[in-house]
């Protein structure tokens, strides 16, 4: 259910209208296109889903197949690409790498009209997976490594160029279920950054830069990122819960916990945890999965703040051997079906997004010769 | 005078407080910190206006002295930025190319907590300039151009770069008007991208790329070139009124003219076109200037349009023999210190900002069977 707010954040304000998905309505939790999230999660492979997204249908057998191949076909990265990756250091933020790597492409392979926007997207689809590895295993493994795989889906050719291996059938289909869960939220804020970006009829490259920038925050995208880098701090549940407390006893956030819409459940949740409960099982992990299990307790008996999509995503990408900062830019690769969609909505029905300010500052004063300043 | 709107655009909603500036509050068109823009256009160099707005008070003779001498410390580029610079090709767009380079410098020069911002600003500050100045000199004259000049001002130093020359006293004078008139303008479309990227807290590279990529749009930044470019073809006031009349009979869009929140008249207008009759004087125009005014008497006698900051702009950067595709980028290097001084209002009293949407899309559906498809 969608709490009903007003005031600071524009919470609860209406700043648009939207075709593509709903959040908190009652009676299911998101849904994209008219279909809920989970039905989608339980039955699709993420590509249908992106399909969904921007072309408003689901695609038939042979309309899948056909995307599939195009997207494909799309892997490769230009050199001057390859070229501004390889001048980012190693200890860059991975969010930032993507960021100026979306920009770059921008640069060398412009969007000239509107036209070309869902070509565009399926250009950027396609090789937002190659630009993040392409950058991370030459500045970490010293390797310039083949971006163009065969790989089926574009999760499994994300996890080959990471791992230098096809990956298995359980990982292929857990990508799949988390590029689902992360594909389109309404106006979450990454997303209306594109769309006040678009609303100036500015270039795709630059709703989409924008849009990474704004998922890279600690309140938004960066949650998964954060909440990784505390869980593996506990070595039990015991030792969780025993810090957990501390930190609500000293008002810290927690990242992973807590939505700006839901107010009782992220229904993504109970499927991203789902699947990190399998990769546990399957990897023997003791540790990990039982400290995550233990805060999501502590947070709804002390707060009843519950775990949003961020949160078991952490454990679920650790399982399958996915370096932590890596895990906003994936967050980017399936996000970018819906930031698309919109920008392509905004053009659509388009006034220039320009709100007003209230004002808090000093009064009118004239401008004293600089020799009579304090 | 605000007009009073509701609806699409978010226009007339109140998005948040800023003690920054007042658009249209009536008394004064556009105040800075309380200082109305006219004052500070007479009597200020645009370093002071930058310190004004980023520090919330105008200089004394000697925080200005040192605050320059800052400013020209902070001129050079990294290798890796020139590197990137290099890679780009020359018929780019320079919106995309400041959006690259300051994306790359967020890559090099992280900004890693929020004590860094002021730093972060300043370093920017300086080296935009050099960053578009690089970049245009390498790709059209195919020379690798010292960006570390002793130029005094900002203005100049751009000047200097572009042409290989020190400006005359004028065209110094005139840059520092200009920079000051684009400095700030509370909620518009690339501030208030900037503002929901820092409401995520993200860092300043983030919002201020993501704020280059809106004021790239022709609806809001990109409207000074898109006027050079239709004033550039009229021969004669006559013709440029028959031009009009045609465009305004077909319900075309006329860059250069109408505001979101100003209703009667932009009060950067008369001063940019002050100078640009100064300057057009200087260089013995009789035809991009009286083709200017004409423009201005027609829209105003057939629609009561009225020119925005970025009419008068276009002949006036012109007259100093500005390519037309460097008269956004000339923007940016003056209202990133509006974007970042709103960033860091933002990050001092923040919450994520994320509004609401009207859905309009499909109900409720299960999904089919992928067989069962159309
Ligand atoms: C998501 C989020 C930004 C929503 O922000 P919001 O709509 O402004 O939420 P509110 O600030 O109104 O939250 C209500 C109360 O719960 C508290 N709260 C919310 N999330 C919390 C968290 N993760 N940990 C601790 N307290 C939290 C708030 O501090 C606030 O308490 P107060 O009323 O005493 O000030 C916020 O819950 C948050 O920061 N979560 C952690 C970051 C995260 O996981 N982001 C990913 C979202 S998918
Ligand atoms: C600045 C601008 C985006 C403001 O948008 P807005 O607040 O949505 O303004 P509105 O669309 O409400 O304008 C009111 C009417 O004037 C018309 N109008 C506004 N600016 C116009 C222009 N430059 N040329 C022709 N007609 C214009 C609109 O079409 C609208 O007519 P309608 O009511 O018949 O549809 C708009 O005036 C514009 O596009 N101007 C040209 C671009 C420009 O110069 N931008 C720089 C701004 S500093």
């Amino acid at each position: 259910m969608a709490k009903v707010l007003s005031g600071a954040g524009l919470r609860g304000q209406v700043a648009g209208k939207t075709a593509l998905s709903t959040v908190g309505k009652s009676g299911s939790g998101l849904t994209y296109r008219g279909y809920d999230v989970k039905d989608l999660a339980n039955h699709c492979e993420f590509e249908e889903v992106a399909y969904l997204i921007l072309k408003g249908k689901l695609p038939n057998a042979s309309e899948l197949a056909q995307y599939k191949t195009k997207l494909k076909s799309l892997r490769g990265l230009p050199a001057g690409v390859k070229t501004v990756l390889e001048t980012i250091p190693a200890d860059a933020h991975p969010m930032d790498v993507l960021r100026t790597g979306c920009s770059i492409l921008g640069n060398i392979e412009t969007e000239q009209d509107f036209t070309e926007q869902q070509e565009a997207t399926d250009r950027m689809l396609a090789c937002f997976p190659s630009i993040i590895c392409y950058w991370y295993r030459f500045t970490h493994d010293g390797v310039r490594i083949d971006v163009e795989t065969d790989d089926d889906s574009i999760g499994a050719h994300f996890l080959h160029m990471l791992h230098g291996e096809k990956p298995n059938a359980l990982h292929e289909k857990v990508m799949h279920v988390s590029l689902i869960l992360y594909a389109e939220h309404e106006f979450n804020a990454s997303t209306f950054t594109a769309r006040v970006c678009a609303s100036t009829l500015s270039d795709i490259h630059s709703c989409i830069t924008g849009a990474i920038g704004s998922l890279r925050g600690p309140l938004h995208g960066g949650a998964n990122e954060a909440a990784m880098a505390m869980i593996e701090k506990f070595t039990s549940p015991e030792h969780a819960e025993e810090e957990m407390m501390g930190m609500l006893a000293r008002k810290e956030k927690i990242m992973g916990f807590g939505h700006a819409v839901y107010s009782e459940s992220d229904p993504r949740n109970e499927i991203i945890k789902g699947w990190s409960e399998k990769l546990a099982a399957d990897v023997g992990d003791t540790v990990l999965y039982p400290v995550s299990v233990r805060c999501e307790e502590v947070m709804w008996r002390e707060k009843k703040l519950f775990c949003n999509a961020d949160f078991f995503h952490a454990s679920a990408y650790n399982f399958m051997g996915i370096p932590t900062p890596l895990f906003t830019p994936i967050f980017v690769m399936s996000r970018l079906t819906g930031w698309a969609a919109h920008v392509m909505e905004q053009r659509a029905d388009n006034r220039i997004i320009r709100p007003s300010a209230e004002y808090t500052g000093e009064e009118l004063r004239t401008v004293p010769p600089i020799g009579e300043r304090d």
